[in-house]
């Protein structure tokens, strides 16, 4: 799976022999290469309330898109992990987008949550649950739990050698796969609805777990009580491994009816009391939904006996974020072990250097490097890189745009009359202001979220420089040597300083090219620059091999973790998504042949992909004057005997003019 | 080649893949993996000249120390590379620290010289040849002057088939190693003494060339114009590798007359005119040789057809250093590529890490290393550290001290009377005064030379800290953000920046030890420190598979380049090799049984070997105030309840009154 950019450049990426790795992983290796039960166990000795997060599957692509961008929402708050439901009738081990073993995939790869798959084994074969089993092995996830799932048909009857209770799958995942996936079960606090009774049920739980289950989560419940009853009950049989509670935050009558429909329960009479009177008023019984829940998970954490909570979220975030705010349990700012969102994959568990091209598209960066069977870590190292996997389906649904098509035309512009119509959508973006439409600018084809933070800081120089064509696409400022806790900037263990290159990476016409390269000269050796077109017609001044670190990290007793450099070779593996996105996201909202479409198409087939870095780290950045300075030598051209510039005439080559029509 | 040193420990070097490396070194790659030929092609394309120097084999085991040491100052001033003769008389190819071979081995792996060593094979069967081949092969030579040699008696006969010519040996070195190896072959610009015309001579010449040599220094000669006309006779007729002018400067009478009787040369009149008169004055000669070779060399240099200068030393250093700096080819202070000096051998060229441990004894971590297939580069990596080579032989030559057993005697002490007496002798090497006998002490046992200037930027802080016990053997100052060429502490390519986190590593008594933990406690997590005793008794607070990168450099164009760090495994060898060098060193001075002996005997046992990081580099060093704080604990201890006190009782233990016979 690899492909040649330009000129029949031959790369393949080298094989790596197990052994090859003398090396780990400098930041936080325990929180990547540990396992969910250590963590767990880690977390409970340390006396760390941690939660955790369930959903289910969407029922169509766009619930895909939009879940997804809840798990980066919902992730940032720090869960231990996150699970995803098995729903045997929606297909769940294909590689439908709103497959279950799908959304957990991604959830793992490309969101980088700890994940289990859950998974239901009654009316199947044990060929089609192992094959399930290693399809999920295959995509990284390293957790099951394991679920008779309900009979279909009420004529269901007990398969001799089959699966009929969970245990039986417990079992089956040990036998078949050993020790390689960690396993949850289900508890029941008032017992199975199909259990002859709360003591047989218990007698089950308690198999299950002696099967080799590593932990329990339990059916939801309404009373802080019923749970610690439960769990009482359960260690005088003998079952000592950790218990979850499952919390159900209220968030709507009919939510409610439906789930105790379901899970066959009662609800209380002291909630019923207040519900009923409130059930045509949604925000009011949520806003009960959180008290109610946040008393009671109060009482759980005080108990001692519960390490963590599981909240059922219905694939909603609003009440229970509220929850977990009101109980501390969010972490707003978690801190960020690398300066780009790690993947889960155990493959990439050491994995702690990437190109800065993907910086806003990481998603597509894991998509392109999923094949790798090793991961450069501790340095990005040399020539012989790995080739980066063709990214001809823009449609995987983790990177499509959360917005639609219209919201986009009303983004980026009804009718472009030119390029300048298209210098306007990127300030709009920049300043996050409404455009000559009067809508946000939210996102562009390259950055599917408004700016960080972190590039605010230069949100001046960049909306002065994109309303002359300078298209910024990629940025970051100097840092020399922040503390690594900084609330911008800060990333890896705490007690580190980290440090950055100034960085600018823009689409630019040809003619500013010209110029470009001559003011450029007088900035050797101080700045580096790679600059590209379309056809991969390639002007460097950097090694051709090199690496250019351009994001570090120095840390208490470790060594230095280089997590973002500038490395030539992926760079025209990155140009040829960076042009292709002109087309595939921007110009094909238009009608073919429209103008609109011929402005993108022409800045697609002539303008330059740059990208700079201001290798002085201890001064101001300076690649704001390297612009300054070419906009300078373009009002004021340096007069010149005509016999010298034929390719400094920006006039014959004015674009618009000649391509698109008015 | 490994052993463990403590509880059982299990360690081995892992197996690398030729696969494994997708890194390369990040500094000065080019100048440490290009061969003799090529660096020789790009010096002379730049029009930069270079100088080169040939040295003989020494007689006496003493003569080779000094030859290395040599070696390593004139290494200093950059030379393209050095040249060893070939002593067929004198066990050339044995592993005898005289031979050839051996003086050959030591300049390419432990003083980092690029180095030719001369081979002859009149009288040699090709297995010797093969033999010597594949021996200097092995140990990292990389190129070989093929010479003829002398035919030992007068009835010497070609034989068919054998070595009767260079050309043969040429032939058989292409054909045994293909293009393994760099060829020099000798040039005559008289002719050879034995040829039968000056032509036939240049014919063999372009034989030698054609059979594969790669360039020609020619044998010495007293004017400009022999070798100008030499040249243009070779290019006449097609010989087009280089030609490297052999210089001889003249540096006495009797050496001059020696070596024109066994070249058969006959001094021009104007030189011995001039050498007549004055032959009993050897500074006048040697001075009239360097103004006559400086001459003769601004003549060749200046004909822009002479691209380096090759210099016949005779082993001495001051005539020819002399010559290069007038002629500003010697650079006093050459760009250090990294921090420490460099190894020559090919399977080093990526090395670019090291532990800071064996920085004043770079020698002997080349030697314990010299069986690794692979070596470090980009980061030192975790736990799976390569096992270090046992150190048994302290009579390496290259590893023995350069003063006699009488002058380590006046300067560590002829009688020590107590471990103060010791304290004494680590004061006056810092302060680089007379000890209380009037002697310099200008070395140590972990310490072959006089203070580096870096460490000297703290001197006071180390005399005050050694005067009371705490025996410091390896320091580093905090470095946040130096030029790379800063001409003290710079390393690396130009326009870069160097830090360093401080370091401190030093014996102290046990009674310290007890406080210092106590003190650094209040420093945690700036400080991480390891102590250690003799019997592998270990205290730390770092991770026990961390590397601590304690020097970086962050470069234009490159991913970052971190050569020194502090590393728990390899730390637990150097404990061995540094208690060691008490006893080998300085306890082995003196008679069995002496007080002197049982002091430092008392001090290998009882002492513990510390050594401590400062994380916070952009803060002032605050290890000075770690010891401080030691001392003041010390000297102030807190009023305790004696039945807390069994461990802080200074008196009780009190050392050199309880064993050191007075």
């Amino acid at each position: 799976m690899s492909f040649t950019f330009s000129p029949g450049m031959p790369i393949s990426h080298s094989g790596h022999s197990k052994e090859s790795s003398r090396s780990s992983t400098p930041v936080l290796a325990a929180d990547r290469t540990e396992r969910l039960r250590d963590k767990m166990r880690r977390r409970t000795e340390s006396g760390d309330h941690w939660f955790s997060l369930e959903f289910f599957p969407p029922r169509t692509a766009s619930g895909a898109v939009n879940l997804v961008s809840r798990f980066d929402r919902m992730g940032s708050g720090g869960p231990l992990f996150i699970d995803i439901t098995w729903h045997p009738a929606g297909d769940p081990g294909s590689d439908k987008e709103t497959s279950s073993m799908m959304i957990a995939s991604t959830a793992v790869n490309y969101c980088g949550l700890e994940s289990i798959l859950h998974l239901t084994c009654c009316n199947q074969t044990k060929e089609k649950i192992t094959g399930y089993l290693s399809k999920a092995k295959h995509l990284g996830l390293k957790n099951i739990m394991a679920l008779r799932g309900d009979p279909v048909g009420a004529d269901w009857e007990e398969e001799e050698g089959g699966f009929n209770y969970a245990t039986d799958l417990v079992k089956h995942i040990r036998c078949e796969f050993d020790d390689y996936f960690d396993i949850c079960v289900a508890g029941y606090p008032t017992g199975h609805p199909e259990a002859d009774s709360y003591d047989e049920d218990l007698r089950h739980l308690k198999e299950k777990v002696d099967a080799g289950a590593d932990f329990i989560i339990t059916q939801l419940f309404f009373r802080a009580d019923t749970f610690l009853k439960f769990v009482r009950d359960c260690r005088a049989i003998g079952i000592t491994c950790p218990i979850l509670p499952g919390i159900f935050p209220i968030q709507g009558y009919q939510s409610l009816r439906q789930l105790v429909k379901l899970s066959k329960l009662e609800v209380p009479e002291e909630i019923m009391r207040v519900i009923e009177p409130i059930k045509d008023n949604d925000a009011a019984i949520r806003n009960y939904g959180i008290e109610q829940t946040v008393g009671m998970c109060r009482v759980l954490l005080e108990s001692g006996n519960v390490p963590g909570l599981h909240f059922y979220t219905l694939n909603r975030e609003v009440a229970t974020m509220e929850v977990l705010r009101q109980l501390g349990l969010w972490i707003e700012d978690p801190r960020r072990p690398l300066p780009w969102a790690v993947s889960a994959h155990p493959k990439r568990k050491v994995e702690d250097v990437r190109p800065i091209f993907w910086a806003s598209r990481p998603k597509s960066y894991i998509y392109r490097t999923q094949d790798w069977d090793d991961f450069p870590n501790g340095r990005w190292g040399n020539s012989s890189s790995p080739a980066f996997g063709e990214l001809n389906d823009y449609y995987l649904f983790y990177l499509k745009s959360k917005s639609s098509k219209d919201a986009l035309l009303k983004m980026w512009g009804e009718e472009l009359t030119s390029e300048q119509s298209v210098y306007e959508v990127f300030t709009s973006y920049i300043k996050a202001q409404p455009n000559c439409a009067g809508h946000k600018v939210m996102c562009l084809p390259w950055n599917d979220e408004p700016l960080a933070p972190e590039t605010n800081l230069m949100m001046d120089e960049l909306d002065k420089v994109n309303r002359r064509g300078v298209l910024t696409i990629n940025s970051q400022p100097t840092i020399n040597g922040k503390p690594s806790d900084d609330p911008i900037v800060g990333w890896g263990p705490p007690g580190g300083y980290v440090f950055q290159k100034a960085y600018l990476e823009f689409f630019t016409s040809s003619e500013n090219v010209t110029v470009l390269l001559k003011v450029l000269k007088k900035y050797e050796p101080r700045v580096n620059y790679h600059i590209v077109n379309v056809h991969g017609q390639n002007t460097t001044n950097a090694h051709d091999m090199q690496p250019n670190a351009v994001t570090w990290g120095i840390f208490p007793g470790r060594e230095i973790v280089q997590p973002t450099v500038v490395d030539p070779v992926s760079f025209m593996y990155w140009k040829d998504e960076a042009f292709a996105l002109w087309i595939e996201q921007w110009a094909e909202l238009y009608d073919d042949e429209s103008p609109s479409r011929m402005i993108i198409k022409y800045i697609h087939d002539n303008y330059f992909l740059v990208n700079l870095v201001d290798n002085d780290f201890p001064l101001d950045n300076c690649l704001w004057q390297v612009i300054d300075d070419m906009f300078e030598l373009l009002d004021n051209p340096p007069e010149e005997q005509p016999t010298e510039q034929p390719v400094e005439q920006p006039a014959e080559e004015s674009p618009v003019e000649d391509q698109s029509p008015k």
